[in-house]
């Protein structure tokens, strides 16, 4: 496998379209289902149709872009991310995957390889959270497994519904509702999704790509509340106030507490506060606080080990509120199940890799992705990482196009050698 | 001293008033140059008026309603509180120890009790740091004691400064700043402020007013920040995190571990955050925090104390900071020096209350008021309590009209025994 041309061109004009046109200092922000998000489903569908691909849409605006098999009764091979970005947020996170599936259309159609399954590269909708408060509805709609009450979901930003919106951009909330899957499982043979790491694991290794394993499932509560009772900081005393902030505090250090046990134990999981507000009607310098409204987020591979630490939340919470007079009230969570990446496309991934002198370390990801939605839907799934020096979710994300080379170079092995073994496939080049 | 008639009948009457004019649901809200102070100011000039009582207004707008006494060259005993309040506050709060100051004038007027000092009610401005991140800034203008730089001090709700509302409300902020007095301290042999009770100390007691024996001092950050770094919650490994939530919990745990230790070895002091703000342009469920805002109230009756709490706080701080790898920035404390009421006033007041066959108790002020900044000046003062079972700086301050007429009728007697003897005074009655 030589070295890209058309692919990575392809994938270094599109990113660099997208960071111009979908700006919004510091960072960029495409909303799910706004005019950033629809920019960039517009040129990846342009980029896709001057490589001869075959372009669809479904009801909710995922986009399917396809260059058909010699073998089309063979389930095809999936390739795909998300295009929407959090708010100011950095350019790559989902694009980078989406950039890297259109490279690797585009060096199979410059080197006229021939493919037995179908190749489709797919454009994902509204994966980020941070808009709806829901896992991968983009990706659960094509599935046909979102539930109806998720079109009721609100936008974070306009209080609308996710029917609302979708309808507005000229999509079809009905037939999402109805539940009718765009994506049959037995029709994917696998789904790869390239993404940028979020933490910089691969930059203390110094290698820029990985295969992942595992994707953490969790359980968030995005509007939970300590309540006790406002007063005057000079004039209460101490005995009889019910201080809101020091509950809060309790619980920030008793979930920080359970986190070392896990930790000691060898278990893996996070716990993240994310959100701390004091009414800002009601705060002050001279209050005893009334209510802190906060968001908690946990995170783990371990479907029994997410479930423990929600019942230790309950009893610490429980003992908080007798000992400091507060009450916590939490919402119903947001959950998404725990996902494993499948073994033999992690092996093959590992077989390509050494053929082309790639080291290629196994990752888990603490970030849920819309593999973790194909994998629940009972899709053979597979993800890489990207070196990424800056986390994501903010405008300092950083890519090297090198890297994303690399794993499209990756990527284009493993789509060759899919179905042909391995010494064979290296001819083509 | 018999029962109240006039007095009782001008307070109540003026409370209501303000009560209905200055209503901003919840509460009430009379901001400190705004209109509702302005309306409470024009209502005591009109009752003072009403009583024959000379009125003058300074050049900070405070106002002062004298009854001449027989011997005008003796200095003046005064007696007063603010008119302004929080937003959405309670109605009591000042307004009650001016209403009181008007009802004992009305006293005066309707027995025709001779007295040998002038007696003036003083309704100052602006006493609430909700508006003017200042301590006392009506006092202390009345006093020629207000620092020049305080009128560039911006008022929370409109962001302009307190020379800009001065000059706007009529008053001359230039004189202000030249800092001459409109208070000459040599001319007042008391200065005396009635204010409701700020927590129900006296609910507990079952006593309808106290005497106050000292006002705490303290110091207020009121923007301070912990910094850390904004990272992905599922992604980032613990041990890179620098979570700004995490170090802030620190420090309010050890600033509660210092007030442990300061009630453990029987000293006065509170220690109080009274907001807490992650920033809602960077914050959500998957993240982990970069930086918390916050405000931090220290008050004591002991200059050293509050010193030695500073010194903690900075310790804890660069400790914290170590250990988490976050930084702490505070803003110039807001400060304000504790005041011991008179002690000999606190002895007539227990003597004048005996003679009416009224119990006494005594109490510390935990909150500020304006005759901290009398005693600060030099002169003699005193306060007194009433009770109040839902605390101040909300809508659900309560106030009997029997027990505000019981520290009118204390005061009352206070005034005629002031250059009597207390036995020849009652003769009055």
């Amino acid at each position: 496998m030589g070295a890209l041309s058309e692919g990575s061109l392809l994938a270094r004009r599109m990113l660099q379209r997208l960071a111009e046109e979908t700006a919004d200092p510091p960072g960029v922000t495409r909303a799910a289902y706004g005019p950033g998000e629809q920019f960039a489903h517009d040129l990846a569908r342009a980029e896709a149709e001057a490589l001869g691909a075959i372009v669809a849409t479904d009801a909710a605006g995922n986009l399917y872009m396809t260059l058909p098999g010699t073998e089309p009764h063979l389930p095809a091979l999936m390739v795909g991310s998300h295009l929407d970005s959090v708010p100011h947020g950095g350019n790559f996170d989902g694009s980078a995957g989406v950039a890297a599936g259109l490279a690797v259309l585009a060096e199979v159609a410059a080197r006229r390889l021939s493919l037995r399954r179908d190749l489709t590269v797919v454009a994902l909708r509204a994966e980020e959270a941070a808009w709806f408060p829901l896992s991968y509805p983009g990706s659960m709609a094509a599935l046909g497994l979102l539930p109806a009450e998720a079109l009721e979901a609100r936008r974070s930003d306009t209080g609308r519904t996710l029917a609302d919106h979708m309808k507005e951009a000229g999509f079809d909330p009905d037939a999402v509702r109805d539940g009718l899957p765009q994506i049959e499982a037995s029709r994917v043979e696998a789904f790869i999704e390239i993404h940028i790491e979020q933490a910089p694991r691969l930059v203390r290794r110094d290698r820029p790509v990985a295969v992942v394993t595992a994707i953490n499932g969790g359980f968030r509560h995005v509007d939970a509340r300590c309540l006790g009772a406002y007063a005057h900081s000079g004039a209460e005393p101490r005995f009889s106030r019910r201080d809101a902030l020091l509950g809060f505090v309790d619980l920030v250090h008793g979930m920080e507490a359970v986190w070392d046990r896990l930790e000691a134990a060898g278990e893996d999981a996070t716990i993240t506060f994310g959100r701390v507000q004091s009414d800002s009607t009601q705060h002050g310098g001279s209050r005893v606080l009334g209510e802190i409204r906060f968001t908690l987020d946990v995170r783990s591979p371990s479907e029994a080990l997410l479930e423990s630490i929600a019942a230790s939340l309950a009893a610490l919470c429980e003992d908080i509120g007798r000992r400091r007079g507060v009450r916590f009230e939490f919402d119903a969570p947001m959950t998404w199940a725990p996902a494993g990446m499948d073994a033999v496309l992690v092996d093959r991934f590992e077989r390509s890799a050494s053929k082309i002198g790639l080291d290629l370390p196994r990752l888990s990801s603490g970030a849920g992705h819309d593999a973790a939605a194909f994998a629940g839907a009972g899709i053979a799934s597979a993800m890489l990482f990207v070196r990424n020096r800056n986390g994501s979710h903010n405008p300092d994300e950083s890519l090297d196009p090198a890297d994303l080379n690399v794993a499209t170079r990756l990527l284009l092995a493993f789509v060759t050698d899919f179905d042909n073994d391995l010494s064979g496939s290296e001819k083509s080049t």
